[in-house]
């Protein structure tokens, strides 16, 4: 593909593109594939090429059938995972420089840039000093996703709790975690990938709120140090997946401070809100965290993959994970003026990802997301009150941002039936989960393009299905 | 940021990215900045939205004398990361679309073309059908990048080697793995995150060729059972970062089945050659792997991230990484009729990369790489010829592909210099690296946009170097 093809195939795709966003209204929000349909309108083995207008013909014809479409404005499941036209475009402008960053040396630009951005970010959502570049143990990192921010924090408190000797030898069997039922599955994968193994992950009870309960938390690792193990990490979630429930980080740091734990904070939904000022207690005893980890890529819209992972000590993070061998030794690096995030990460290899915030904050800012935000989680508190009128409803938790879980009164099986009939409908998508026992269906309000109307329409299926199909 | 401006700014994106390619020739190949600089012009804390002109005009301020430019003609450091026109479409179109692929049912097209593209490349790269999603026990994945592969694989190993206790509450100290000095070093970080250590990866001895020694690995492997160790996993590479040697993988192989190792090999760079039937032999003895790994990002112009994982054992694999919390729960997904590729990989999430693929194989097929994989390695031989008659110099190693090694007779310290004199030039860009104690420039010819010129002015710039600045 010649220059020119390249200009007038993407001005063709930015058209395309602009198509998808502006018709998803049309199209079901889950899609109605069976497994192997796609697949089928694919040729088995590869044939000579066909050109790009058979291409888009196939966006339109096997791609676009297969899709959930996660920026549907009536996707109401899992979490959101936004995009935005800034961010699009600056993973164009990513894709076509096609640098490395995984040292400062394979292009400056990168590495800079992305600690900026990093930095801004920590004034952007208030988070604490200790985090930022210039902080004497701190500093950031763009990660792919939470899952690899919560590993990396794994591994870095791995590496002080064993003063290093994991990496050469040490036994991971006496290393602890804590969480609770409520964190994020990354965690059990986590420790799984890194030798620690799910038996010596202790399950913190939590209270009715499903918030973590700093009592049991200190108790448990009472229990586990009288036995000679060694408790070494906890995670605090801000927003868990399940409810969005928030534990309470001051308490459970203090827990963790007195035991020389390493505490990690996942905020990878919830954090995002801190844009907004009304949302800053959420920070709350973020100052005596070891590490971090929220996602612009979820409601802030800044295209998957952005996870940001902070650390204040960034000492233990690179004893865990700096590696250098001669062919990536570098003047720049052996000076130690300079960053290398190949070291701040599980792979070598980094895309130009920190381009994707700074072309959102200095095109949108963050005044959009702080609206939406707004909007999401007013609109949440009024569907509550909604659901609170409909006596064949309950609310099940807090729901103190945007995201309710409901329930039918007459079941588990009514409620799991009505959201695989709500879902049926090609109109809304929620999903299901269990919580404390009790199957639940999480109405998140978290896309873009949700408006008010849509939040409503949502809630009038519900009700019209449950007064219809769920009758036992 | 509306539609409109979208339209109007990606059309200027376009032309900028063309730009950008059209006059790689005249920047220099590796940025001239020093540590700070880019991050000096960048205001420390956010400001207001400044727009887009101000953005593109911060591309050419900010950004491109930040980058070390790895699409530029004569860029010959490390490894090539070859961006191209069809790969960039594919992720505009990724990033447009917004989806996740964490599970089948999050978007079936994302998995259904993903498992296509897989089986796609089995045959444009002759590889074994025991990789081949329909084959009993295999299957393919793409990873983002060679150490996520390679990690990937260190925790299925461990997995069959411990019949899954390691998840639960395993031991890892007595699993040993194997690799050369040559492996990449991600192996080396594999290890340790895996929780195996250091202290148990054992350097195999290599022969003169760089490769390694099959006779002694199987000797190693036997001390170790005679200590009650549990050998489980060794790495043979083809193509190593080095100096490309190949390991004999089919004898290799053979020691790793008779005393029941995984046997992972790692041809991130040299595997796409195979894309040409004369180089198929690198393949020799691959259907005796449990897992392979090649980068399509590298030599075959996908845009980073692209790395191709394949495994002949897929139920490892699955029981290394798989997780089911309620929220990800999917009727799909119970039935075992689709492949959920989060289990198949660290992260949770995962961008829309087949789509790379599929642009790619469809709009330019492998003809064109093809071709530069020819002229590559044609010109790597003719570069030999030309070194060989100059005897100030001297070729370290075999050169099968398309990488030579080469030092200056007069010492270490004399080639070192030469190099920084080169790259100091702004005209090439070369690594460094240590073959057996010994200082070499690596000459790695995989730029897409390299021409038969840009190597003839590369040899008479060392040529000159080295008559003139060099001398003791």
């Amino acid at each position: 593909m010649d220059a020119a093809e390249f200009r007038t195939q993407g001005h063709r795709l930015i058209e395309w593109i602009i198509d998808y966003h502006d018709t998803l209204d049309t199209l079901p929000v889950q899609s109605r594939v069976a497994p192997g349909d796609i697949a089928a309108l694919l040729p088995e083995h590869p044939g000579d090429p066909d050109g790009f207008d058979a291409l888009i013909a196939d966006l339109d014809r096997v791609v676009v059938p297969g899709l959930t479409n996660w920026q549907h404005p009536r996707f109401f499941a899992w979490f959101p995972a936004n995009t935005s036209y800034p961010a699009i475009l600056a993973e164009l402008v990513s894709a076509g420089l096609g640098v490395q960053g995984m040292s400062w040396a394979t292009s400056p630009a990168v590495t800079e840039v992305e600690t900026r951005m990093m930095d801004w970010m920590i004034d952007l959502l208030g988070l604490p000093d200790t985090f930022r570049s210039t902080s004497e143990s701190g500093g950031g990192v763009i990660q792919g996703s939470a899952s690899e921010a919560t590993l990396t924090s794994i591994l870095a408190a791995r590496h002080r709790a064993t003063k290093g000797a994991v990496n050469v030898d040490s036994d991971t069997t006496k290393l602890v975690a804590y969480a609770t039922s409520q964190a994020h599955s990354s965690i059990e994968k986590g420790l799984r990938i890194a030798g620690v193994g799910t038996a010596n992950l202790r399950v913190v009870p939590h209270d009715e709120s499903f918030t973590m309960r700093p009592d049991a938390l200190a108790e448990m690792i009472e229990d586990d140090l009288r036995q000679s193990l060694l408790p070494f990490w906890v995670c605090a979630t801000l927003g868990t997946t399940n409810s969005l429930a928030i534990d309470p980080v001051r308490a459970v740091a203090e827990v963790a401070k007195a035991h020389n734990l390493w505490l990690h904070v996942d905020a990878a939904m919830a954090g995002i809100a801190t844009l907004c000022p009304e949302f800053r207690g959420l920070n709350d005893g973020l100052e005596l965290a070891d590490s971090y980890s929220t996602n612009p890529h979820k409601w802030m819209g800044v295209t998957f993959d952005c996870n940001l992972f902070y650390t204040a000590d960034r000492v233990s993070l690179l004893g865990a994970l700096s590696i250098l061998p001669e062919y990536l030794r570098t003047a720049a690096a052996e000076t130690g003026a300079v960053i290398d995030y190949r070291d701040w990460q599980v792979p070598l290899g980094r895309r130009f990802r920190a381009l994707k915030l700074w072309f959102t904050l200095r095109t949108d800012g963050v005044a959009p997301a702080q609206a939406m935000i707004r909007d999401h989680v007013a609109w949440t508190q009024e569907l509550a009150g909604w659901v609170a009128q409909d006596d064949r409803f309950e609310i099940v938790g807090p729901h103190p941002l945007n995201l309710l879980c409901l329930a039918l009164r007459s079941g588990d099986e009514a409620t799991a039936t009505l959201i695989e009939q709500a879902n049926a409908t090609g109109r809304v998508l929620f999903t299901r989960t269990v919580l404390d026992g009790r199957t639940v269906l999480r109405f998140s309000i978290g896309a873009r393009r949700t408006r008010h109307e849509d939040v409503r329409a949502a809630w009038n299926l519900l009700r019209e299905l449950a007064g219809t199909a769920v009758r036992p």
